[in-house]
């Protein structure tokens, strides 16, 4: 069983964004429970650096987010590393914990969001968990959304009945993907694309032992479908990761082979286009297509590193710039 | 009204300076009033690591300045960044406060110098702080002055007066251009120079809301007129700057398009050389050729980004490098 | 005398390793005495995390160690800075104390190893501290052993008379090269290896006055000959760095192009396959090998700067990597 705790390990972080809320553009309040809801981008304007915070958030403190500029075809980039991969994108940053409520528990608009970051690990309602072996216990937590608006009594409520929390020990962050913070932080999930799709593609988590990638950061767009489309194409087209794992040399090859989005059959073309053409309907793409563009993997085993998969920036700078003089 | 204060964000990378003083070769002491001057550069040698800390300060603790290595055609670059930029750069970091003293009130040489970082707020003595709508409030301030020796006391007392200190308050940070840390302090401000280009153009600065750039670091020289150059080079040919800003495309277009240093009549050259041939008078500069060489405008009311100008490193490896075997 | 502290310098990194050891992936012991003794990669995994924090501890807190990622020849680098190059590098990181027991000493297996970091300032039984005249004097001491088992008794009683530490004060890190910590930390040696180098050549210490540089971080081996070797080729064949110096530039420039690997006879083969042939003898591998690949020597006395040297991307890559496709 793992001791580490993702939601202790976000907590000076935490603290960090709280007390620097008015130089990172995010606005902090308290629910009428007491329950900390941070504003990262709906009526606050939120930030990139306020991004780059989430997304050391969303990896429990145990990885590094860095903004590095440079380079001729694109300006700005997104290095992420952990050297506890599985349990900083996996328990804790992979947003896989489904939150719904319907209009008659809302007396509104439905409400739907995924839940992701360290929270997580306290519920531990997805499967993933018991895969992980992995629970936290903290008395504190806390929970990122990608929403464009506070989520409804009746799902904060939800929230602290699973995480075991009272709501002075929640703090939610919302954070819109067309705002800068929300783009960021999601851009941010490199490494943890690459784990999942690893997961999917059924190699042992366990045999992961380090992780470092890098992603360019894109324009925020306010059309939602275009600000996830790009944000999924940082990855899918000029995502680059590293993975160390342990075990057979064929596992390695293998997974170094099948895991870059080039071998989708929807690879080439954009997020936002694909998703169109399949009526917005997730479940209709391509499961490999959610991966990194280009791979390493190196095994400490057998000291080998394989290859895999290529960066398409000429695609994305398609997609991303336009030249002012012309 | 902002409501970050850019002194008391800069206080506790001033004190990291002070604290850290012998590990980054700069010297401390306290004038006869109790003002505390730090020497980063004249009879202490001070350091690119000094530089790199004077950069963060100059930038009222807004902005992140990092040294990077790797390259082909130079080997060390810093990159910055602010989610403040305005504030940062402007509001801080910009050398605009004039500061002269006659050889009647200094009884000995006449003094003049550009006052830059936090405390320049506190004084809002240039007219840029009314366009702006920002002053600070803290009660302890400090300013950089780029210069070769110590400010004479009447410059002193005007700055207490104006920035309303008491001496305790006040700290002066000295980095003559020629040193590594006055170099590595103005290469740091290639996004600065981008805002005051954008400023100057007309670009309504609200409308500005990140920034990240980078630029090479050049060798200091011994030779004063030679230094300034290649800090002024090393942003003018290697310097790129990536703006986020709102509003309309066209105004983002027409940033990305004018902006540039290749926009100048005078680019192409190296600014000692422009500079020699004007005799030294500034004012017979073309304005326009302060300006990073290359950049992007993304702008997220429509998500478009914009891309203007290139880099000219050939230009700057024929003025800096030299083949050790030839 | 410089009155900087290698061990005081790197005491919060330490505790740092300490309090973060779960997350690092090391074990954290005191023996019977009292020695605090971290595992980082003999029974505990220990992390490239760990290895990037055992590197500043090695700097004794005078160095940057960061890890970057991006690049089309290879995916992750290591960047170093310290502007205080000579006693971060040489006067704590360099490994050159020589830790030796006979089997008699220990009872069983014949113990060697060189001890690097802080801790060989306290001692100072190396010729090398006598032309730095310098000699650390606090009471807290840390020491870095490239080893696959703990010291035994004798040698760690003999670390702690020639330290004059109390058993309390003395911490010791273990990390086998052929580990994810130990790769770490001996490639965040390129700096240091440029500066022995230069040291070795005659260039005057006094006259250097920072430092940077970069390197490939390459998979660990399972096996110690190799893995010795590719954090070898790291440095020799990727390794760059940036010298700042003052002085002639006949010293400079002659440092520029001496210093690079490529002035060795036995440049172009992996070091694995050189110290093969040599049948383990370091002795005879030319010393000149031990050398960053490609160099950058900065002069402030002049502002001029040289370029020696270039790194072989193409060999590592041959040496490293395969195609998972192929």
């Amino acid at each position: 069983m793992n001791l580490v705790s993702v939601n202790a390990g976000a907590r000076l972080l935490v603290e960090q964004l709280l007390r620097q809320a008015d130089t990172l553009g995010v606005a902090v309040r308290h629910d009428e429970r007491g329950v900390c809801i941070v504003d990262a981008g709906i009526e606050s304007p939120g930030s990139v650096a306020a991004g780059l915070l989430v997304g050391e958030i969303c990896m429990g403190g145990l990885g590094h987010v860095a903004l590095r500029s440079g380079g001729s075809d694109w300006p700005t980039w997104l290095d992420v590393r952990s050297s506890q991969p599985v349990l900083a994108c996996l328990g804790s940053q992979y947003a896989g914990w489904s939150l719904a409520a319907s209009k008659e528990e809302t007396g509104g608009k439905k409400f739907f969001a995924l839940g992701s970051g360290p929270a997580r690990a306290l519920a531990g309602k997805e499967k993933l968990f018991g895969e992980l072996g992995y629970r936290d216990q903290a008395t504190q937590g806390v929970l990122v959304l990608e929403v464009d608006r506070a989520p409804p009594a009746v799902v904060i409520d939800k929230v602290l009945r699973d995480c075991g929390l009272a709501p002075e020990g929640l703090t939610l962050i919302l954070t819109p993907t067309s705002s800068p913070a929300g783009t960021t932080q999601v851009v941010a999930r490199v490494l943890e694309v690459a784990l999942h799709q690893a997961h999917e593609s059924g190699f042992a988590l366990a045999d992961v032992i380090d992780g470092s990638g890098s992603a360019p950061l894109p324009a925020p767009s306010p059309d939602g479908v275009e600000a996830m489309g790009r944000t999924n194409d940082a990855i899918l087209y000029g995502g680059r990761v590293h993975l160390t794992v342990k075990g057979s040399d064929e596992a390695a090859r293998t997974l170094a082979a099948k895991l870059p989005s080039g071998n989708s059959r929807d690879h080439g073309r954009s997020f936002a286009e694909i998703f169109k053409e399949v009526q917005f309907d997730f479940y209709k793409i391509d499961p490999a297509l959610f991966a990194p563009a280009e791979v390493w993997v190196s095994n400490i085993s057998s000291g080998n590193t394989w290859h895999g998969g290529a960066t398409d920036m000429d695609l994305l700078r398609r997609l991303w710039l336009k030249e002012a003089a012309a």
